[in-house]
């Protein structure tokens, strides 16, 4: 039986209005609408969803690491359930094939069952303990003790270009939730359907483990009148955000109006560089452009992290990898983008650098490769901006002085990769550092597409690329952007949270007095 | 010999023009101006200081921690040097005695000391490894890893209350180098003499331990030109400011508005709350009243951690308390306030509460005690406001739920403080979430003033009391603040930091699939 949508938001364990504006997904392959009509939260919808979120937040607050863990498994199990659903409706709001999703759900819960091992273990609250001294000398030294704890309700706001591993049940909620946190998601206008089923899955898992009502909401929304009013909700403590710079920077202005301003940890805009240096180009030219290609039409060329400038030593080496993309663009199949939005600009972004586009079915584009000096470059501030999309820039450059002068003048960057011989890498140590302080990963002989979940995954990066380079939005360091610090002086063992418990109950890494360990 | 001074801005090495407004410091004893004149800094002073921060971060960025730790030990011997003049110039500046100054050059020396242990060991820097797994299906698992490293120039805003730990080279300034980034320090308008004799220490530290010129500049400003020009000038990566909830949120305001928005970590505003539970009023009414009054009287009540409130079961024992509080007021001597503005500000808001000060010399005022209902308190929202200077309102309550719903309304704070028995605390689970999430700190049956420098303290908490509830401005954590995250994907061991590299050089604390330890 397929699922039957509502199509209506989820105020906790309620559904919204059927009274808001309505709106629909469209399929990018034909360009039109896909029933049914969703409709937008009301004004009430938001504010029933804060006030149930600010009252969840406080049981929240008290539930285990044992319990937050059977909730992100319940998740996962449940969206396991609904994988046939989520797959098929994924594909159909967003042109992308099935086995994408496939790979997407699976990533999806691997993510969330990585923050319920986290929580479970229990170390990541990063517990300090520096023990008193009632003998110092001028004064005693008290019992300090000290551990990161949930924030309070989150607002997530949906990426466009995955469905799921960065939306509903994506990374930004297991992380909130794994902090102890409830959470609002503002889903995303291109894929209303994918985001019901994903949330019934999320729902469902709140009730099945007893979590409060309230835990959890998703407001639908054809605008933007609900996603800013959410964000300024005075409920709301902090908010996660993927999606473009001018997204992502409205949501920054907006937080900085509050009242009490909270963090928004927007991930936002990024061209990868890919620096190709003299050896490697000689060694492997056909790979480099054979993989360099692959990963700028991955999906599309609708990735975060897809490489959108790749600097390549002039001559003939440049020449040959140019042509290589070109042939491999030119005999590629047409890319229906996810929105007409995204599919516009492309099309004004490309013509701009001078390829017009021919007319296509649907949101559908033809991927393309531009071409500039290091001259020409530098010139031309336009050439740096993203074009999301299956297009990359090739620049040829002269030497090294060159090259480091174009890294430094780089913005803000999620990633920047290096192609090289070990002699090029030997060599290249002042443009490593220029990137260390520029980018939030680096990559050595691979391509930026395909981001590991894992314990030192950094998918963060200086502005525009985040707002906050000190996080990251992908792996388990996710989990401290939802947090706060809280410390207890001389207190009572009985009133301390286990994690700070004298005889450390959980058995959890901790440091005392300096030495950091599982005691 | 006594300090001479040059009356100037620091911009690395060289000193800052002397055509700049002048300004100088005012004797809180007799309200009179002291020399010398100071010369602000002049634009091209402030655009220097960023130039040169800017070429020192390349340098400083590649430090080891051994060459860290160094600067930061010299910085403090060259403090203990200067110590005679240091403590006789900050008293005559600010009004306090030199015994405090004594004190606070310990801890300024202390917190120097205790960061140069931090980096020379290294651990700080939450270095994890996911190793390779080639033979990983669907797609080969790459080796990642990574750590935090320095952000960049950072901004210090000096406090009016802290002359030397929370100024020129206080904690921020300590965590930025230890961080590795260079520091432009706003030097406060009250205390002039005492910045500069500061700032010489650090300037000489910089030259004798061969760190770049730019690693530290120090400007002087008779107005709020300067210091808004620093926050908004592109070099600067992150801010540090403590002071007042105005101040704090205009350098906020400033930074949201940059092309590249940027980190503010202001310590601002919090009238720290103390409970008095039952069963401790009855049992130690006069200790509580003492206790009280030298923690909300300490350095004339001008900390941020002064005890602005006090709630006190009604009845006798709140009589009884109050009245004690009030008697050692009355028999209590002026307090000089730092400055003409705090003084005034002092005044009027006393004035407001019913109690209008004498006239007296220079800027003293009497301490005072105002009293309030529980009902009168939930009713009238200026009662919440933090009144900088030698006085608390004590606040009689009828039951815990009337207590619980005075804490849900409270304001982020600092510090809350609850002096209860056995028998009250174990009651007062309730109160205690409501606390967990409104402040930094619980201090149990003790003072919020005394912030003890260590690995567990938090000095923070949500707005107001700061900017980013997920950090402290005291203890080792307060480095995390001036860095930002990197990673390596499949790097060469060649290319790594030695915090990362595969034999772990430095014998740090690390993570590695998951497991902490030092390997």
């Amino acid at each position: 039986m397929p699922f039957e949508f509502k199509a209506t938001s989820f105020i906790g364990s309620s559904r919204g209005a059927e009274t808001g504006k309505t709106f629909t997904a469209f399929s990018p392959e034909t360009g039109e609408a896909v029933g049914p009509e969703f409709h937008s939260a009301t004004k009430d919808d938001l504010i029933r969803s804060c006030l149930q979120a600010s009252i969840a937040s406080n049981l929240l607050y008290r539930k285990s690491g044992q319990e937050k863990a059977e909730l992100l498994r319940r998740i996962a199990s449940n969206l396991e359930e609904r994988k046939a659903d989520l797959v098929e409706r994924a594909s159909l709001e967003t042109g992308l094939p099935n086995a994408r999703f496939e790979g997407e759900t699976a990533r999806t819960c691997g993510q969330l069952r990585m923050f319920a091992d986290l929580v479970e273990d229990g170390s990541w609250v990063d517990a300090r303990i520096d023990t008193a001294d009632p003998d110092r000398k001028p004064l005693p030294k008290p019992d300090i003790r000290s551990m990161r704890k949930a924030l309070g309700p989150v607002a997530v706001f949906c990426a466009s270009n995955f469905p799921i591993a960065f939306s509903v049940a994506g990374g930004d909620t297991a992380s909130a939730f794994a902090a102890g946190c409830p959470v609002i998601v503002n889903a995303h206008i291109a894929h209303p359907g994918t985001s019901e089923i994903a949330a019934t899955a999320i729902s469902e898992a709140v009730v099945e483990c007893g979590f409060p009502d309230g835990t959890f909401s998703l407001l639908f929304s054809g605008d933007y009148e609900i996603g800013s009013a959410l964000a300024a909700h005075p409920a709301i403590k902090a908010v996660g955000f993927t999606g473009s710079r001018a997204g992502g920077r409205a949501l920054m202005d907006i937080v900085a109006k509050r009242v009490e301003p909270i963090p928004v940890f927007a991930e936002m805009s990024s061209v990868n560089p890919v620096f190709v240096l003299p050896g490697a180009a000689e060694e492997r030219a056909d790979e480099i452009a054979e993989g360099l290609f692959a990963s700028f039409t991955l999906g599309y060329g609708q990735f975060c992290t897809k490489p959108g400038l790749a600097f390549i030593p002039g001559g003939e080496r440049y020449a040959h990898i140019v042509d290589s993309l070109e042939g491999l663009s030119r005999r590629s199949t047409k890319s229906p983008l996810l929105t007409s939005g995204i599919r516009d600009s492309f099309i004004a972004k490309t013509a701009a650098r001078g390829a017009p586009q021919t007319v296509a079915e649907g949101f559908a584009v033809d991927s393309c490769v531009f071409e500039a000096t290091a001259e020409e470059f530098l010139r031309n501030r336009s050439l740096r901006e993203e074009v999301f999309g299956p297009t990359t820039l090739a620049v040829s450059y002269g030497d090294a002085d060159e090259l480091e002068k174009i890294a430094e003048g780089l913005e803000g960057q999620l990633t920047a990769t290096i192609h090289g011989t070990e002699e090029d890498v030997a060599e290249a140590g002042e443009l490593i550092s220029i990137l260390e302080k520029k980018v939030g990963r680096i990559v050595f002989n691979g391509y930026p597409t395909g981001v590991e979940v894992c314990h030192s995954m950094v998918h963060g990066g200086p502005y525009p690329a985040t707002s906050f380079p000190g996080t990251t939005s992908v792996g388990t360091r996710a989990i401290e952007r939802f947090t706060k610090l809280v410390c207890y002086q001389d207190a009572p063992d009985s009133v301390l949270p286990d994690e700070l418990k004298q005889g450390n109950p959980l058995g959890i890494v901790r440091m005392t007095d300096g030495e950091t360990g599982r005691d």
